[in-house]
């Protein structure tokens, strides 16, 4: 292959991970240290930033705030949702994408995303292509929801389900704290895959973990569920549930979205989310003490608890899309494949194409689901136990964390 | 003072913090350790287990599992919210523990609380005292809220202003982090005392907290917060607010309860707590898109997170407890004086009489407020940096909490 000299362009998009900048310092470092790169942008806001010609000169930061990256939680260069058109619909973003690649003598595209970001990346690579213009373009996978097709796991989701079975059993240790009883409903992010909520039955494996756990993969049945608390709230005194927020009715329904006795009947919206649903319902039937928590965004940006495996995976990724970029392959995503080494787990980087990762998702195999459809088997803490191993080397200020500051300086 | 040999109780009540099972292995370890203490017993949910003769004999647990207390969260013997009644109204409850204390030759009652739980030890010493029975009484504080009088903190509060401090942190980065803005609304605990929502302000310190704060201290006026938020909201484009669950309006009325018109009208229960209430106020006032986060019982349990200074400081607190009574002191809670040496803050045991402190609440002065009322001043952060420094040497297993498992063997 060729050898191509010019700048490289990283983005990120979608919703941010604890990790998603380590991803991003493993292709900002290589990168700088490449010499076929002769330029390394930031755009800002992922696409939209491209859009805009507002990209930041990362040779312009302080290499110590850079390296602090790989610690500091969201998305450092900021992120959008922008969906790309149908190029033979609407061409007009991928001329002026060009016309940016051209004015910043941009070769090398990574994209730091998900499964729309994916389709982004292969969007703008078949443009390029098709206009003849010489342009490496690499997904650089991330997402809490794990829910990438045909890599092992997906860098973001360690930490996150860190977050979540530690959290899950310290609130467990909580909640069962007085003479009388309480059920406890935890909500977890994962509208379409329950990889995250099926991360807080790790808790469970130390004695302190849901005694109900409820994924999207399955049709979820109030009834059954409201028979499951009450069981388990006469047996034990205490419940607690982790609980996906894409939990649907067999119609394919929310249960978040769908109407049940806890509404005032005239269709306002909720204003808590499915664990204060949840908790209302359960209320009402059991008379119990109940709290709904819902994780929200603290799951997702606890970089405080990510996992150092993760961290280095997520570095790994950038690296692998630069280097085998300037290797000369273009359209391809940077993958994980699990092996074991003497009996230990490893990670190693493959690459997919892009056009077979775009817009599919992976869910939780149903053989992990247990039958009665209200927990987890043990095959997934074999599956997730290895990747959530190693505290974070973040560094602190004052007992607090010091995340990169970047000074985002604009190239001209 | 006489030497006065006998057992021990030791019990824990309200709700519970990240160390407050570091102090109660302060009184554990330091009364197993006592030649006058003949015998160390853990009250199953505090006083209720006294009621109940449900006490631990903590002689028959693991030492080393017993030293994990110190980084395990909630209450290890258990809780309660059990408000003792006037015992000249009705002795029943105090006549059933001398009954319970004679059994088991309790001559050492050692209470692990707030402000009630100060009422409680308060009560009962003056009981055994009137009714003759040799009975030394000691509180042990414990309150995140912070609100305990004449002491200048109280343990708990520490770790959870850690807590919310880098959560702030950590949420502020995620929340900022599209093209299109956001209003992120944080509630906070604290129902009558701001001390934990003003912990948020440590995170503006490191560039990264809440634009506006709401304490309970002052009164809570709608328009105005609606107008702080639009401002900054059409200032930044992004807008953090950190609020006490607490908040009221100028009629004391919580604003959690309050009527607005987020409610559907029929005065139906929010199923959402303060948070989800103002997130809807606000989006439906300024169209922004809005997140409400209610920190909920993780601010409290989240020992991964505590402040190693907390932590010790709580064991001292148990420590002293023990130390003191057996020394011939009675009646007091232990409190916590500041002072400097070398320039460095340390933190010294006094004794403060029970009687001065039950039922007083200790609220975040005035003067620390901001004029505006929307804000936290730097006397505060100057107040709650020491506090915080240190990292927990949390024992992990598998990367996850290795939290004390105790046998609770039930003393005959």
């Amino acid at each position: 292959m060729a050898e191509l000299k010019g700048a490289c362009i990283i983005g990120q998009s979608g919703g941010p991970t604890s990790v998603i900048n380590a991803s991003a310092y493993g292709v900002i470092r290589t990168a700088l240290d490449n010499p076929n790169i002769t330029g390394v942008y930031g755009a800002e806001h992922g696409i939209v930033g491209v859009l805009n010609d507002r990209l930041f000169d990362m040779s312009k930061e302080d290499p110590k705030e850079l390296e602090l990256l790989k610690y500091t939680p969201s998305s450092a260069l900021g992120s959008c949702r922008y969906k790309m058109k149908d190029p033979d619909v609407d061409d007009t973003d991928y001329k002026r994408i060009l016309e940016v690649f051209k004015k910043h003598d941009v070769r090398y595209f990574f994209y730091n995303g998900g499964n729309d970001s994916m389709d982004t990346c292969n969007k703008i690579s078949k443009y390029m292509q098709k206009v003849g213009y010489d342009c490496r373009v690499m997904g650089v996978p991330k997402t809490i929801d794990n829910d990438l097709f045909g890599t092992d796991h997906c860098p973001g989701f360690a930490s996150a389900a860190k977050y979540i079975a530690t959290s899950c059993m310290e609130v467990w240790h909580d909640a069962r704290v007085y003479d009388k009883g309480m059920v406890c409903i935890i909500e977890i992010m994962g509208r379409h895959a329950g990889w995250l909520t099926a991360a807080s039955v790790l808790a469970c494996e130390y004695g302190a973990g849901p005694d109900l756990i409820y994924v999207p993969e399955v049709d979820f049945d109030m009834d059954k569920f409201l028979a499951d608390v009450e069981r388990i709230y006469k047996e034990k005194g205490n419940v607690m549930v982790a609980v996906s927020e894409g939990i649907h009715y067999a119609d394919g329904s929310f249960v978040s979205e769908a109407k049940t006795s806890a509404t005032d009947g005239f269709g306002h919206a909720q204003l808590g989310g499915l664990a204060a649903l949840l908790a209302n319902v359960v209320k009402e039937r059991t008379g119990a003490k109940v709290r709904g928590i819902e994780l929200s965004l603290l799951q997702r940006c606890g970089a405080h608890l990510a996992s150092q495996t993760d961290i280095e995976e997520s570095f790994m990724a950038g690296k692998a899309a630069v280097e085998n970029a300037v290797a000369g392959i273009t359209d391809k995503m940077v993958a994980f494949e699990r092996a074991t080494e003497n009996g230990h787990y490893v990670c190693k980087t493959k690459l997919l194409n892009l056009t077979d990762v775009a817009n599919f998702e992976k869910k939780v195999p149903l053989e992990w689901i247990n039958d009665e459809h209200n927990g987890i088997k043990h095959e997934f803490v074999d599956y997730a136990l290895p990747l959530i191993q190693g505290e974070t080397k973040m560094v602190k200020e004052d007992s607090l964390p010091r995340f990169a500051k970047l000074k985002k300086v604009i190239a001209e």
